[in-house]
């Protein structure tokens, strides 16, 4: 089976457990909502990635921690688009979980989906149990406080933000997340892998906050112009489009470096060069190719 | 150390954990105000009584075990007290959480204290790997869906609820999961003990019914007639006082008669009696007496 078809699976198998028999249909209808369709899951692409490199003696493992970090980004755009924080109608081309469901329902299904990942993680651990405090662990640190997703969204409630911090909670945690329990999913040290995801995560906000300047609407799913609109930092307006493309290819580059020696660091190189060029905007791939 | 000091102790740990170094200081002071002071911790008490009833054997696991289910009722009464649920403006006694901090960082410490909990229970269990995967698989059905009780907010969202699940989910839920979490924390069997877990989740309900519609607000440190203004279900308006004392009284015998085979059952069944009347309000415990 693809990575694609695999990590589809992992997440149907969670969502399928949250519509068990004698759930608030609502609910179930909302975290599904929120799942699928899936945006470019390049996230939980990452971490089977990385385990894959490391050997990947435990797919099924494997398959249920990357599942885990979608459900986690997934829990945090539903938190992200309520009215009390963007506001944001739309989410992957169709209304936000709060529009579609109401505000209430959407900060349940966020938080029954950050349940959701840790019950996942544990179930796909039960064989191998010496290994889930590690990934309980990572996991938690890329989602909760001190410097994880949650961390990074309430920096946007202070005066006073020091950025590097924001940016590494914001997106870099959560990428972090996904290199580190990819190792740890395949039984190596989660430690070493932590630049490779930090520096992934700032290519990926730099490319995202391009794609905030210059992307069209309907290939992203949603408005663009939010960054300027919200006043957030963004890399289009602090180096513009040029400047920010730069910078993308020497963050790739830092990343490919950092990577640990490893069975398949040839095989992860070239996939993460390929994945840069998925999440450019089609107009900037063109230009940079 | 006595168990008031040893849940407060653990509690502190994990709070403190929260707010550090790099971490946004307004969310580690709502997480802060969440979690202290505290109320009558009736679930963590109840889960160390069930771990010491199983002969605790690793009480440092027991006692973060304990402190995880306090979090998380801590997460859900952030949440619940929410604008676009109960709109309650205070709760122990001091604003509630978005009113002191906003709604944003409501909605965020409550994020984060489900996370934090999922960790508190995996650092406990860093010398017991193999208690960890049935730990957190019981404390995930507690809190998420299908039947935790996050479902058991989302069945207020409901135009058809069916009533059993709701108090199932959204007080027996938590209560289960303290006495199943305080048994595997010993390393025992967690499913004998659900039963005990939904009886007194029930009469607390119950009480907590009562204490809604004879409770004196100072002592209780929240509003009362909340169940009435707000149409929702209460034992006290079906039943009328004297008829939910009785149904109390048929609760917590039933609870006490399912305690299963175990080395400090005698102690435990004490200890309930002496907990079930700490938690009727003082009128009715002397008319109770």
């Amino acid at each position: 089976m693809d990575v694609t078809a695999r990590i589809e699976q992992a997440l149907a198998a969670a969502v399928t457990r949250a519509e068990a028999l004698g759930s608030p249909p609502g609910l179930g209808r909302a975290i599904r909502h929120a799942v699928f369709p899936g945006g470019a899951r390049i996230r939980p692409r990452l971490c089977l990635a990385v385990a894959e490199a490391c050997g990947n003696d435990d797919p099924s493992l494997a398959d249920a921690v990357a599942a885990s970090i979608e459900l986690l980004h997934c829990a945090s755009l539903v938190h992200d688009d309520l009215p009390c924080f963007d506001d944001a109608p739309t989410r992957r081309g169709q209304p936000s979980v709060h529009a579609a469901f109401g505000e209430r329902l959407a900060v349940l299904a966020g938080d029954a989906l950050i349940v959701l990942a840790f019950e996942t993680v544990a179930r796909g651990a039960a064989g191998v149990p010496q290994r889930l405090p590690e990934l309980i662990h990572t996991v938690s640190r890329a989602v909760g406080v001190p410097s994880g997703i949650v961390a990074g969204q309430a920096w946007e409630c202070e005066t006073r933000v020091p950025l590097a911090n924001y940016q590494r909670a914001k997106t870099g945690a959560l990428f972090a997340g996904a290199t580190m329990s990819g190792a740890a999913a395949a039984g190596a040290e989660p430690g070493p892998w932590r630049v490779l995801g930090e520096r992934l995560g700032e290519a990926y906000q730099v490319a995202d906050d391009l794609r905030d300047v210059v992307g069209d609407p309907k290939e992203l799913g949603k408005p663009v112009g939010r960054d300027a609109a919200l006043g957030r930092p963004s890399a289009a307006h602090e180096l513009g489009i040029a400047g920010s493309i730069r910078r993308l290819e020497v963050l790739v580059a830092g990343a490919i470096e950092s990577i640990p020696a490893c069975p398949g660091a040839a095989e992860l190189c070239g996939l993460i060069l390929a994945e840069t060029r998925r999440f450019l905007p089609k107009e900037l791939a063109r230009r940079a190719a």
